[in-house]
């Protein structure tokens, strides 16, 4: 089944479309289209006539020309039968927005199993039902919520793949534009009555050059589907990332009601993941941070350094004795390693700033500038870091208080790094006037999070999606 | 010791200013509390004269009146020197910002000791020396870092009291701001030469009324103070609850060099932390999770309920059944269980919403309204939960996406509540539009979390702290 035509369509129409009620999701759908996004967008309407400028048509046949993609949002009665009419018409895909089948019961299952069995004998790649469709910016934008509502996340690298639409807008959406961590295309799969999640790994591991990271949002595979899924993932050379919902007893409890499908024995499981390559976060917190650092090394066309790095060892810089402290407590537990500096190499890093720095200033790993650290300290101390080999990467916790730090900074760090090639990791306070040192840094490919556990978290991600990277190329197995 | 007069201070006095340099912490002090803050300061310069329109005293001898408190920016070298004036004009109070003492060894360690002994002997209460001083809003202000850099939690229940100053006004000033939780009194104890942490544990405690929590970060307990530490804390009538740092093998080798303190052996720390009814967070979010929990009940004259509640048992209402999964899975995790409703509570429940709603809705624990909902239906099922006795707690999963759902829902959520008794958390994403509505609920006494996980750590704070509060209250000790 080709799915292409759902997420890069050239022409689209809508059935299910309201004149009246500015809140129907068809009439959102056509009007976000039309105005917002660049896909060609034609309306149905029985009556004809217009919405908004826009011309509408009274039936498919009547289009001038045959578009890629249907979306639907009519009653659920109605559904099959424009399923049937992309059959006679040739429209090789559809989204199904109306609700009305499985996740209610009776009837909503037969119908649903009629949905599968005619989409899936004519080869048409169906989205839902009971979804919110797609957004895959600069193209189409299904997510028919108010835009005033919902924030959109960037354009990226992260094809993200969610089973509940509600986690998709506000759990990925909010937190990714936050985050400021870009979608390839996004993906509410709803029902997955015929295209599901197993299509749609292959299809971006394959076939969309746009995208280098995979994200999940599952409560469980579709039945039958685990075994091709792992293996699909296992082969990819994208990575691979699942969150899944449901794997407690309490959370299977609420899945039943919500999708009908359970995350099974989360043992199993999570060794099934590790097994194939898939990444499992501990919770969403986990999945962003991954997922932004991710981002970052997908704009690097080679990796940093040579092939026996396991971006396992770290340096860590602060400006404040407590956050060097909390960062070693995290890193321990992280499974990542503070580099012990030789005494030649502390005594090169200390003459490398100001004088009354040096006399206050510690050392060890953490090394702790403390609040008399001028710009160029920083600079000069994250040029030594770079230069001794055995740092793998540099965790930075910049705080922006001490008088003698100027808002440069950004600018600053990002000039010494860009010309190092070694990855640095970024804390900065969350203040809206620190934008200015954030921008500058990110610009360049330097994540910056907002707290210190995000930052070591960020580090683990970079040394695990390392190890991944060279399990694949060996096609070995995890332990 | 009287600790009084370094918080609450009617006329203070600052040492080390200088004419030339606006950076100078000195002149910061000055000028902070002379006009922003609600204290009466004098400046003393050896040549007199003005600074920005505050007059200059050329000695302390010959200030109009003998201050409350003294605050010492000078060298090292001459701080000794300070305090013996202490002595002799009868200042009972002075905060040392100097550095220069025990953190850089060798004779630092020796001047630390006289200026502990000088201090103990003539009961003056010394704050620091190495430290960032005081901020008890309205009164005092001496965090020298230029105001406009530094952000400043609101005025409220908690004694924060830091070892690091850096942590201090960057972990909980920024985090605390951020979430809205307030501060008595927030003090930075550097090197606690004289005053340490079980001192102010005592005043905060015994004799500070605004203080209804209080709140340490520490490296260490400082020698000798432990056990006395863990009595006051047992036999107190707030809240004690510490994060630790230096607490892993790595993090301990950082407090070397910051602090000269160990936390020691991690497990039997966190097992006499527990037996003296002290809270120790996992981390810094659960830290900040609880005191914003904590902060809302100090409002309150009494408890929700009676005393054989528990807080153990919620329910959870969201409109995005993802949302509802992740949730449920959560609160496994934080030990709280689900209420599981009677048929005849289902039903009840079912008949207060909208017909649509109805029908594709699910009322298992958590209750899934779907975007369907209007803002009526959330009244109406919190009004149905409430009276559903038992449920001890309402875990409110509230996203504003769907488009029957009004801004003035906060509002309208907050008349429910209020008249019904019931604790809610409420999750709405952090988008600063909704901030209308979170403004709302927070009035309310309605804490409002920004993560589904945080709204499950507070209720789990809320049990922690009924637990603990029964404990106290019987004498018992943890098993």
């Amino acid at each position: 089944m080709n799915l292409e035509k759902l997420f890069k369509p050239k022409t689209i129409a809508v059935v299910g479309l309201s004149k009246h009620n500015p809140l129907s999701p068809g009439r959102m759908i056509l009007l976000k289209n039309e105005y917002e996004m660049d896909v060609k967008i034609y309306g149905i309407h029985p009556d004809g006539g217009q919405l908004e400028g826009v011309k509408l048509y009274s039936r498919l046949e009547d289009l001038p020309e045959i578009p890629d993609l249907l979306v639907i949002a009519v009653n659920a009665r109605d559904t099959l039968e424009y399923i049937q009419q992309c059959v006679n018409l040739g429209i090789k895909a559809a989204i199904i927005i109306s609700s009305g089948f499985a996740e209610i019961g009776g009837e909503g299952i037969e119908r649903q199993n009629k949905l599968a069995k005619l989409s899936f004998d004519n080869d048409i790649a169906v989205l839902g039902p009971n979804c919110i469709g797609v957004y895959s910016p600069p193209l189409i934008d299904t997510i028919f919520l108010p835009t005033e509502r919902i924030t959109r996340p960037p354009k990226g690298s992260v094809a993200l793949i969610s089973q509940s639409g509600g986690f998709l807008i506000d759990q990925f959406f909010v937190k990714f534009k936050e985050r400021n961590i870009g979608v390839s295309t996004a993906v509410s799969i709803g029902n997955r009555a015929v295209v599901d999640e197993t299509m749609l790994l292959e299809y971006f591991s394959n076939e969309d050059q746009e995208t280098s990271n995979i994200a999940f949002y599952l409560e469980g595979f579709k039945e039958g589907r685990a075994r091709d899924f792992l293996d699909i993932a296992k082969k990819s050379e994208d990575i691979v990332i699942s969150f899944f919902g449901g794997v407690t007893e309490q959370g299977r409890i609420a899945t039943q009601s919500h999708t009908a499908s359970l995350a099974g024995n989360s043992k199993i499981l999570s060794a099934a993941l590790k097994q194939n390559h898939i990444i499992q976060p501990k919770g969403e917190g986990e999945l962003l941070t991954y997922l932004k650092v991710f981002e970052v090394l997908s704009h690097r066309k080679k990796p940093f350094g040579n092939n026996t790095i396991t971006y396992g060892n770290v340096a860590i810089l602060s400006v404040s004795g407590g956050h060097g402290v909390i960062c070693a407590d995290l890193i321990s537990k992280y499974g990542l390693t503070a580099v012990q500096f030789t005494e030649e190499e502390t005594n090169k890093l200390k003459q490398r700033i100001n004088p009354v720095a040096t006399k206050i200033a510690s050392f060890n790993n953490p090394i702790d500038l403390t609040g008399a650290v001028l710009d160029i300290d920083i600079e000069n101390i994250l040029e030594g870091l770079s230069e001794i080999e055995r740092i793998e990467c540099i965790l930075l916790l910049l705080l922006p208080y001490p008088p003698n730090i100027s808002f440069q900074i950004g600018r600053r760090i990002a000039n010494i790094i860009t010309v190092k090639k070694k990855p640095v990791i970024c804390f900065i306070p969350y203040v809206s006037k620190y934008s200015l040192i954030i921008e500058s840094l990110e610009i360049a490919n330097i994540p910056v999070f907002h707290s210190i556990k995000e930052v070591v978290q960020a580090a683990a991600g970079l040394k695990l999606r390392t190890r991944i990277m060279n399990l694949k190329k060996h096609n070995i197995y995890w332990e």
